[in-house]
C-alpha cells in the first residue's frame, strides 16, 4: 500500500515529507486513514538518539488513530468505517505469560515498538503515525467510541495509558491520596484519571502558575514545590505519587510524602540515576517501583473508561508544517497539553 | 526492681557492669528474668553512634528471652513460668492505624524502642535486654513455645522478624523465586523461612566459601556475585529479593535479576544513598522496597511458624565476658550466625 508521511533519514534530522510503503494486509490485518497523530516528546529524544542508537529511516508516531478503510480476510475484530488508535507497539511474540495476559509492553522477547524498531522479521522497519495511512495486526488497535473527540484520544494512546495504568496497578480510588509530580502532557492526563478515578489528588509542581490548571483539570489540591513549607505539611499523607518529570529530580521529599506502604512510581526516564536512601525506604515500608505504558487490553479498558467519564487530552491540534515548531514549544514545555497533527495536512 | 547489666556510658564506650532499677509493675506488666539476650550488629551502631545522637546511659539488646517471674494486677496474657520475648520495641500509641493493625513497628508517633530511647513519659530511658531482668507491658511481649531451644529463639526477635516480615509481606511462597542477598545473621534467617515457605530459595554472596553453608541452611541455589556470568545467567527470574546487606552494594545487578513486577526489598541502612536507574525499574514495573523489623501480632506468627517447622536461629552462645570479642567478630562477620549472651553471666 503506498503511503506518505514524514521521515527523520539521520540523528537529529529536521522531518522531511516521505513516500513509503505499508505491508500489504495480512490474514488478520485492518488497514487505517489516519486522521490524527500525537506528538510524543519521545519522537524528539528517539530522532535525536538521545536514548541510544536508533534506526533510520524514522517515521515517528505512536498515538495513532483514524478510520478503518481496508480488512485482511480474516479480520473480525473491526468493519470498514470503524474509529480505530494504535499505540507504542504493533506486535510481540504472543506466547509468553504477559502477551497472554495481555500486558504486551513487557513480552519477554520485547515488544515490536509502532517506530525505530524492526518487525517480527527482523529486518523491515516499523514506520510510525506521522503518515496518511497504517497497518496493524487488529490484536495490536483498539476501538474508539463515537462519542470521543477523535483528536484528543490521539494522546491517551501513550501519554494517557503511561499515568493510567499505574494508577489502575497501584489502586488509585476514592480511598487513596494520588500525587501527581509535574503538570505537563503526562501530568495533565495523570490529574484526570486520578481525579475521575476518585482519589483526593493534587499537583506537585514547582510553577505556581499551573495552580489553575490543576484545579480545572480535576486536583483538590496544588502543591508549589519551590515552598519546602508547603511541601514539608503534607509529608506522609499519600498513598501513590506518580512521577511524571522526565528532568532530573531528588525524590527525597517525595518519598516523605508517602504514607506507610506507599509507592512512588517513575514513568520518566530521566539522563542520570536517582539517590535513593534506605532509611526512607525502611522506616515506613514505602517502595519506589517504574511503570512502562500499557498492554492492548488495558489500552481498551482505559479507551471505555474515557469513553463513561467523558475524558480526552487537553490539545493544540497543528498542521504538519508546523512539526518542527510544536517540537521546539515541546521541548519547552510551552503547549497546553499535546500537540496532535491533522493527518489530512501530511 | 533492682536490675544489674552491661552499660555504656557514652558514645563509642566499651560496656561496663551497671546497677539500676526496673519499673514496679503496672497493671499489665508482665516481669522476667532474662534467660538469653542476642547480640545484633545495630547494637554497635547506637553504642558508637553512627546513625546519629544516641542516649546514656545505653544498656543495649532487643532480642530478649525468658521466664515470666511476676505480673502486674490486670495482667492476663502470660502465667509465672512462661517462656516469653521482646523484640525492637516496648510499646508505642496504641490508637493509630498502625497500632491497631499490630504493625506497632509504623506507629505514626514512633514505637519506643526497646533501648536508646525513652519510654511513653519522654523522660525515662529504656533500658535493653543485656541484663539479668526485664519489665514490660504484656502487650509487648510473645509467647514461646516449649518445643524450641530458647537460645535460638533470641536472635529471631530482630534478625528473624527483618526477614520473616518482608518475606511474609511480598508472598513468599511454593509459587515464587526468592534471593537472599548476604549470608549473615540476617540472610542465614532469610534463606531459612523462604525455604520453609516452599520458595525456590538462591542466596548471593561474595563468598564462594558460603556455598554449603547456603545449600544446609535450605537454599536451593548458590550464586557467587563475584562472577559476572552466573549473575546474568539469573535475569528476569526473580519475583523478590532481599538485599541483607548493610554495606554500599551496587543494585543495578540485582534488579536486573528481578522478573517483571518483581520487588527489591531493602532492610538494612547503608551510609551511602543508592544509585538508582530508572530504566531497570521502568521497564519492567520492577520496585525497590523498605521493610523494618514486624510488629507484635507478626512476631508471634513467626515463632509460632518457627515451632511448626522446627526453626531457630544458628547461635554461638557466650559468656558475658566476651562481648567485646563478639562485638569485634560481630563487625568483621565472623560469626555463624549470631551472638547469644548466657544471660546467666551477666
Amino acid at each position: 500500500m503506498e503511503a506518505h508521511g514524514f521521515v527523520a533519514h539521520h540523528a537529529g534530522a529536521s522531518l522531511v515529507p516521505f513516500s513509503f510503503s505499508r505491508r500489504s494486509l495480512r490474514d488478520r490485518d485492518v488497514a487505517f486513514d489516519v486522521l490524527f497523530s500525537g506528538i510524543c516528546h519521545s519522537d524528539i529524544h528517539q530522532i535525536n538518539e538521545d536514548w541510544g542508537p536508533s534506526i533510520y529511516p524514522m517515521v515517528p508516531g505512536h498515538e495513532i488513530v483514524g478510520v478503518v478503510s481496508a480488512l485482511g480476510p480474516s479480520a473480525s475484530k473491526f468493519k470498514v468505517g470503524d474509529r480505530i488508535g494504535v499505540g507504542t507497539f504493533v506486535d510481540s511474540c504472543r506466547t509468553c505469560e504477559y502477551c497472554l495476559k495481555g500486558d504486551e509492553q513487557y513480552c519477554v522477547t520485547g515488544d515490536t515498538p509502532t517506530y525505530n524498531g524492526y518487525e517480527r522479521d527482523g529486518t523491515t522497519i516499523a514506520f510510525g503515525g506521522y503518515s496518511n495511512c497504517f497497518v496493524v495486526d487488529e490484536a495490536y488497535a483498539v476501538r474508539i467510541p463515537e462519542s470521543l473527540d477523535l483528536a484528543g484520544v490521539a494522546p491517551l494512546l501513550c501519554a494517557g495509558i503511561t499515568l493510567y495504568s499505574p494508577l489502575r496497578h497501584w489502586n488509585a480510588s476514592k480511598d487513596s491520596t494520588v500525587g501527581i509530580i509535574g503538570l505537563g502532557g503526562l501530568g495533565h492526563m495523570g490529574v484526570k484519571f486520578a481525579a475521575a478515578l476518585g482519589a483526593d489528588t493534587t499537583v506537585f509542581s514547582h510553577s505556581s502558575k499551573k495552580r489553575d490548571d490543576a484545579l480545572r483539570l480535576g486536583a483538590s489540591h496544588f502543591v508549589d514545590t519551590s515552598d519546602h513549607d508547603q511541601l514539608t505539611a503534607r509529608r506522609g499523607q499519600y498513598d501513590l505519587i506518580i512521577n511524571a518529570v522526565s528532568a532530573d529530580l531528588d525524590l527525597a521529599p517525595y518519598l516523605d510524602l508517602l504514607r506507610v506502604d506507599g509507592t512512588l512510581v517513575l514513568v520518566g526516564l530521566p539522563s542520570h540515576p536517582y539517590a535513593l536512601n534506605a532509611h526512607a525506604l525502611v522506616s515506613k515500608r514505602r517502595s519506589v517501583a517504574g511503570s512502562m505504558a500499557g498492554g492492548t487490553k488495558e489500552l481498551q479498558e482505559m479507551i471505555d473508561f474515557c469513553a463513561e467519564h467523558d475524558l480526552t487530552s487537553d490539545i493544540e491540534v497543528v498542521n504538519a508544517d508546523y512539526i518542527p515548531t510544536a517540537f521546539e514549544r515541546t521541548v519547552a514545555s510551552d503547549v497546553k497539553y499535546r500537540f496532535v497533527i491533522d493527518a489530512s495536512t501530511i
